[in-house]
């Protein structure tokens, strides 16, 4: 199969091209490589010394014997771009990752705002847009996030993208539907996957195109097997408030001895996944396309459910870190369950990987290696939710840079 | 009240002006004259002969001794001209109609799909951002549309919004619930109001604006009483197939001889409004905002519902004409039955200008006036949802062309 792999220069994107491309796929990535560029925007980088497009390319070129190409293209803005690449190579596939994807990010300010929505609005409808114009069948699977149900329950377990409601009607009878399970987002970031969902359901509607949306939960760990073959090809790690996912963050301060940050009472329960399910589940996802004139796919993508709190106390327990509960800076629930549906990927045979010490002790490993590549300063998240949060971190954040030192 | 009317020169928006300007508030449209771009974009001018943006004011001014300020700006595009605006005039509430609000020229071509999502959302979305970074607590009026909705009811009469449902829980129990109506949208256009929605609830949720959106059926009719006080202050009369509504394109067909062109069986039930009772409901809208931490307010902003195969027997009886069902150029449902609560505005004291033989008589006049002024050759809706659906356009139209004779 020829997949084009859209955002294949990210945390998510470079290790799904390694594993599409060692199952046997001709892999294209598209990237307006715009995540480096945002290293620079906020002075922080990799912990894992990522290597250039060319060199971990090059690197796999080495290993594997396979070429995986690289088009450097902006889905948002360079529409008649996005033609040319779309009738150049006639993707059977897209996986679709192009999208700005941190949720403190999109908080930032107006702009980072504005950025967010108008990037990822306006790569998704490009890419639906280009492909009725040029009458292209192929499948688009895009990533979206666990974030659009939100996270207050309605007591049932979240299902995957549709929920069966019952409508009362007027003569007393109910109708029984599904309908998209309503969006509530809780940050921009999450906002744009959820306007991703509307076009997504126009699109397989009206022109019936076939795509797939994956609701990830947050993904987990670094390595992939294939990332694994070679030092040039590691893959990102952020360990930054603003695009560190929260058990990479832990393990990453339990191994510079800073203290465990838990926004709030660490109340929050979150669905996870491993970042080596991540990409099989990609690969299920490709494999299963929904048929012309199906509605969307829908799949959660996540593993395993867990506390915030409980994971902070996991990582103390085995490190010796201290927990420091923090002003939370997004603006949410305290405390959350959450029961989530899984069964399709269960189905087509994905053997989840769950916590293990195992897998903990390797982050903590490469955690370590790279100890040295961490700036204490960009550790805390100062993306606030509201004015007012805005101005709780500012009264409290300071202390926090100080139990560090060194770095301001 | 200090009230910024964007999109305030357009067809709704120069009336809605007007009618807030008569009652005593105080007035500034926003505009970015795009709208008198599209005109010539596409060849065709309203039927009535709309004066310049500034004559119409000046118009206004002799008539009424009140001034209505004109801010060029589009929304879209300039971010600090909008902020700008808003500081400088800090308005109490905004009347939002600064989109592209044509489904059939959102559909022409790959061009007009990314302009509207990119225009729409743009718009809406730097607007929400632009109140939250100026810590602006102005009401926002939006006019949505009853396409939101789409027409495919379950059996139960389409509420204001919000739809009580019942969720089953795994103990067996239920839980009810409101949730916004599941989105439809039937166009691209109709599409971007679905994303307005959801940029609505997460900015009420997060940031606490205060948001009314008016979900509003079709509008007929072109005259208030304010537009008939001068001939310079005539209202924008849309009759070609792109931007032209229904019940005012069968009179003007009437008008012209030309046949009442009906979209297949015209068995499509919509919902209505006329122009008086659209002014006077963003009035009432605005005298009634939400409180800050609400949800948005929904309201459906029509008064009754009609088949368009009724609506166009009446046309034929009242005037002579014939009937010709042609192709319909919308991929929908040939028939649809369509029942819809208006209870908030009728609550709020609105008393609905219902079909009447007599405003019917007055658009036949307007249209009869200036019947000079059509190319007939913009009548038909050439602006198709599918490519299947073009070729069989392709094949028909033409005929019409010559019913109608000259214009080729």
């Amino acid at each position: 199969m020829r997949i084009a792999v859209l955002g294949g220069d990210g945390f998510i994107g470079w290790p799904t091209a390694l594993h599409l491309s060692a199952r046997g796929h001709e892999v294209v990535i598209v990237d307006s490589l715009v995540r480096r560029q945002i290293d620079g925007e906020l002075d922080v980088q990799s912990l894992t010394p990522i290597t250039s497009p060319k060199e971990r390319r090059d690197a796999w070129k080495e290993v594997t014997g396979a070429w995986i190409e690289l088009v450097r293209l902006d889905l948002a803005t360079e529409y008649e771009q996005l033609k040319w690449f779309l009738e150049e190579w006639r993707p059977d596939a897209l996986v679709h990752l192009a999208e700005q994807r941190a949720a403190p990010y999109s908080m930032k300010t107006a702009r980072h705002k504005r950025y967010t929505v108008d990037n990822n609005t306006g790569a998704t409808h490009n890419l639906l847009c280009a492909l009725v114009e040029l009458g292209l069948d192929a499948h688009l699977v895009h990533i979206g996030t666990m974030g659009v149900y939100g996270y207050s329950s309605v007591g049932a377990p979240i299902p995957e993208g549709y929920l069966p409601v019952s409508i009362a009607l007027p003569d007393g009878e109910h109708a029984e539907q599904q309908i998209l399970y309503p969006a509530n987002p809780g940050s921009i970031y999450h906002m744009t996957k959820c306007l991703d969902q509307i076009l997504f359901a126009y699109y397989a509607k009206n022109d019936r195109l076939r795509i797939t949306d994956l609701h990830q939960g947050i993904v987990w760990g670094t390595n992939t097997p294939e990332t694994l073959r070679d030092e040039r090809l590691v893959n990102r790690f952020d360990y930054d408030g603003d695009y560190g996912t929260v058990l990479n963050r832990l393990l990453m301060q339990a191994a510079i001895g800073y203290p465990l940050t838990v926004h709030g009472t660490g109340g929050q329960t979150r669905a996870f996944i491993h970042i080596r399910d991540s990409v099989r589940c990609v690969e299920l996802a490709l494999m299963n396309p929904p048929a012309r004139g199906d509605r969307v796919k829908i799949f959660n993508q996540m593993t395993e459910t867990h506390r915030v709190r409980d994971l902070a106390e996991l990582v103390a327990q085995m490190t010796g870190a201290e927990i420091a509960h923090v002003t939370n800076p997004r603006n949410e629930a305290a405390e959350n369950e959450l029961v989530v549906k899984n069964d399709q990927f269960l189905a087509l045979g994905l053997e989840p990987t769950t916590l293990s010490e195992g897998l903990l002790a390797e982050i903590l490993e490469v955690s370590k290696r790279w100890a040295h590549r961490v700036d204490p300063r960009h550790i805390p998240c100062d993306s606030a939710w509201t004015k007012e949060i805005a101005r709780e971190l500012e009264r409290e954040q300071r202390p926090n840079l100080k139990v560090v030192g060194g770095a301001d």
